[in-house]
């Protein structure tokens, strides 16, 4: 396809100088362009198509980098990077040579904020208005939040202390009826109340410029006879809803509609109060595929990629079987039913499954409840997202010591997911925390033995696992608590590695002297095995994909200590800086999982 | 005072034979017996005496402990204790001799859960609904939370789940215009405004038992003309508000008239659906110093204990100062002004001082979109609760590597607060975590040195710090990062001391060999010091407040193994395993914080 304008839009100075039509052609150039890139580099699909108009009416009313544009989670910034200049970087989405699949500071000073985790926009859009008002600058702060961001605490927490600030910033709640999987909850049930309202087309084509003078309580909108009770009655409880919050409500809008978007964000961008626009997009808008099943689409694999990782089948597939038989099993997500693989549990067993939406602060605490009284629960959460709940993991499930599983998916590096994804904190955040176990396993088949072990382990228990596995280790020998499993037989250099990757590294290491152990409980350590490392010329090296600090090394050095064995101990795992490299296997083979590396360090003193 | 029922009612069984007028006796022989015991031992007053009639009609209209009633907090629960056969142990208050101040499941099968962090109430609630609905078991659910709580974004969370899952559960909302201090944020100010509403109560009289008929968008309400338009809109807004979500709405209620939360909890006790009472309360009601001052009144210290904790005040203080000149500071608090010690900067700096409500999630971010625009946030913190906005610190402070500073208070062990409210994992979850630096003064002096220096470091800091300090160690030297100071020069014995209490300890230790060291810098460590300990003979022993995993022991230990030293460590700091003890100078000298046991360490081989 021969583009007219993408090439030329260098920056968003570029896109001010277009027709309104002839943005449009802009939009169709963008959404084709974007959807080849993401075909064959893999990404955000859906998020990003429904973002595009109402991206480039931002641009277009608004003055980036000096007015603020964040975007919540950051899934939807690509026709952003693209309108900033990073058309050329954009070939190589997702990659070190190209740009990377969220806002990043570091990248563009028109990334006004690294993000990528969901219900952070509005309370850094609060922080910085506040400093742009102390500091008696001037410029415009524009949060733009997706309606399943929503349902995180954290938003409503900000929108509170926003409404009650009465700061000058505006809020674009972009209505796409779905975050991840399919939003759930309260919140969700509204604004799709609002959106199937019988005449809710017909309703919103008349509002668009008017909903703006809609009385409070008033009777002038009462004369509009096509609007029907129930629409009526969605927008006023919208209004209603945020007004009484302290912030002004217009909405909804067309969010695919660049000239009405292009009207109200230039009629309103110069209040000098909080403002919500609710503007109503498609996710996959414009590509049909996407727009049928932007569930599917939300994450697109790479071409010649499986878009669907083994843990995460393994442990909806056993998880759903054992509930067959088992009805204390409870599963429990938040928002990433088909990302942690529970869509099974969810067809087979709905009445024991529960999508609490991107709350991972109630989904923890909330199993705590269901765990207190007998049942047996299961969260399936990515362990970036897991941070969330980390005071209820504290406070909830681990003080009343509740047989609650976390099931840590996407645990250790991520590749192309980026920075703000990284899995690498879990080991040390959970370690500290008294009354939990932690433990990983070395393929599919042992997480499946560790998921069945599971079933009768009566207290809280953390399984973590990566992206995905490569090795088969065969079948798994049944597992015991706190146990390790020697893998291969050795003499005195020995191997102790946490999970899969570790274990293929080790494994590549053939000499008779040295000992591989499959470190399936990261805590408790196996005190046993380790009492038998019982000679000071032992050489010890651990492996984990998690940072040093707190981890599963240190555990095992600070257990030599205090039993007073001074064992040559060399720990590896990830520095005390953030992952910013796209590449897993490249950073791992820098932490020195590599079979070169494991050799130098077992031969550096022969 | 002769007491006609304190002693003669051991549970609520014997509660439920009691007339309403009797009821009304025992709650004030109950009143007056909580202000007697807190007076003398501390504790939790005005919270208390808000909510004495609201405990008695749950207790005399459910039946616990087969129904479960959940005090979110649980700061309220003193009456819910006495009522439960713990009237003998309330004497001993907060002592390890007696009750605690929180729910405590081991404490006594009424206390459905162990909790002392804010807005988790709704989550166990519904966690518990949901497994009596799936075990088809059948008894009730009630989630008392307060309207400060509700700013907690994880009561949103869970208020959100709730309703689109149509269980079966009440839940109370306590409003008492304030949750610990003075109540900010919109949704506050919407309580508010239905409070003060002219003819609020006259209204409140008359619609007490009638509002539960209001027409959803009815006009019946309309014809009562005593109404005004406001108290109507603020009543009907908040159905609205809970309505639209799926939880029905009752009240509001007064929340001291006996009788009429008896008849309100028994119309709705058997709902089958998601059932929300507003009951307002007067926090401090019937103790008239209190009811003026809830605030002050919210914890009461000890009889000849000081109420007010030194660092907290130089916080305030110095902080106050520091900002008359610098215009970059800012100030953040999540209801917690008087705790904290930023009163002062409140009165001094409104401007630039900000209370969000509970929401530390949100005061984490807010404060990294402050520092992202050049100011200098500092938000001070309580350790347990900063557990709160740990993905926020390490998603939005860190990684975008801001110059917020956590001014960490109650870090260490908190004596009569109690097992939830224990600050012993702050080292580890924050060291843990690229581009942060952890500090901790030695005394006041010290504190005010490290926030004078802090003010030109432009990066992410903490500095942590006990509830009290005794020991004074004079004018403190200035603060170069990552430095420590040697308090006594020694040879071959060192004990490093990260804060005030374990310096304390080492200071009575006068052995000419030995060295003591003020670690001002848990992270970055002092390298230079820690190599200039060249000889393998050397005895090192570590001390902290915080748990051995992942403290500051372990990263030393870890240090030493990086660069092949062998040095002798011994690490002091707690166990794994929650403290549950309340008294901290027992729970130190049980962790080798003593002479005795320092004595033993360094002469343990001769």
């Amino acid at each position: 396809m021969e583009y007219k304008y993408l090439d030329n839009i260098k920056s968003p100075k570029d896109l001010k100088e277009l027709s309104c039509s002839q943005l449009k052609i802009y939009a169709a150039e963008l959404r084709d362009y974007i959807v080849e890139t993401v075909m064959r580099q893999g990404g955000h699909l859906a998020s990003n198509l429904g973002a595009i108009e109402l991206t480039l009416a931002l641009h277009y009313v608004f003055d980036a980098p000096q007015d603020k544009l964040l975007f919540d989670v950051g899934h939807q910034t690509y026709a952003h990077k693209i309108i900033t200049g990073r058309k050329k970087d954009f070939d190589l989405l997702r990659t070190n040579d190209g740009v990377c699949g969220f806002p990043n500071a570091k990248e563009s000073e028109y990334d006004a904020f690294t993000m990528g985790h969901s219900s952070t926009s509005l309370s850094v859009g609060l922080g910085i208005a506040r400093a742009r008002d102390i500091k008696s600058d001037n410029y415009r702060v524009v949060s733009v939040i997706g309606d399943g961001a929503f349902t995180g605490g954290m938003a409503f927490e900000a929108l509170n202390d926003i409404g009650a600030s009465g700061a000058k910033m505006i809020i674009v709640l972009n209505d796409n009826e779905m975050s991840i999987s399919k939003n759930v909850g309260a919140i969700s049930n509204y604004f799709t109340k609002l959106r199937l309202s019988k005449r809710y087309s017909k309703f919103k084509s008349r509002v668009k410029r008017g909903i703006a003078s809609l009385p409070f309580f008033g009777d002038k909108i009462m004369r509009c006879a096509e609007i029907t009770k129930n629409s009526l009655k969605a927008v006023m409880q919208n209004k209603i809803m945020f007004e009484q919050m302290g912030i002004k409500y217009f909405g909804p809008f067309d969010g695919h509609d660049l000239h009405s978007l292009i009207e109200i964000f230039s009629s309103v961008k110069d209040k000098n109060e909080p403002i919500l626009i609710h503007v109503a997009t498609h996710k996959g808008y414009g590509y049909p595929d996407a727009e049928k099943n932007p569930d599917k689409f939300h994450g697109v694999a790479p071409k010649g990629e499986k878009s669907c990782f083994p843990y995460s089948e393994i442990v909806g597939k056993q998880l759903s079987d054992f509930a067959d038989s088992d009805n204390r099993i409870v599963a429990i997500t938040a928002a990433m039913a088909d990302g942690t693989g529970l869509s099974e549990f969810a067809l087979r067993h709905k009445e024991r499954y529960f999508d609490v939406g991107i709350a991972e602060q109630h989904a923890v605490t909330m199993a705590a409840g269901l765990a207190k009284q007998g049942l047996k629960p299961y969260f399936a959460v990515y362990s970036s997202f897991l941070q969330r709940g980390y005071d209820q993991i504290v406070h909830d499930v681990c003080l009343n010591s509740l047989p609650v599983t976390f099931l840590i998916d996407r645990a250790g590096v991520v590749g192309p997911d980026g920075v703000t994804h990284q899995g690498v904190l879990d080991i040390s955040y959970l370690c500290m925390i008294p009354n939990i176990t932690v433990c990983t396993p070395k393929d599919g088949n042992e997480l499946g033995e560790m998921l069945k072990w599971s079933l009768d382990f009566n207290a809280p228990l953390a399984i973590r696992y990566p992206k995905g596995y490569i090795k088969d280790y065969g079948n798994a020998a049944s597992i015991a608590l706190g146990k390790w499993e020697v893998i291969k037989k050795g003499t005195n250099k020995i191997l102790l590695c946490a999970g899969n990757r570790a274990l293929d590294a080790a494994c590549e290491i053939t000499d008779e002297n040295v000992e591989i152990v499959n470190v399936r409980f990261i805590k408790p350590l196996d005190t046993e095995y380790l009492d038998s490392i019982n000679k000071a010329e032992n050489t010890v090296i651990t492996f984990e994909d998690n940072v040093i600090k707190g981890g599963f090394g240190e555990s095992v050095l600070s257990y030599f200590n205090s039993v007073g064995k001074r064992a040559d101990v060399t720990i590896l795992g990830h520095k005390d800086e953030y992952i910013e490299n796209l590449d897993s296997a490249e950073v791992l083979n820098k932490i020195g999982f590599s079979k070169k590396n494991i050799e130098n360090l077992l031969y550096k003193n022969s």
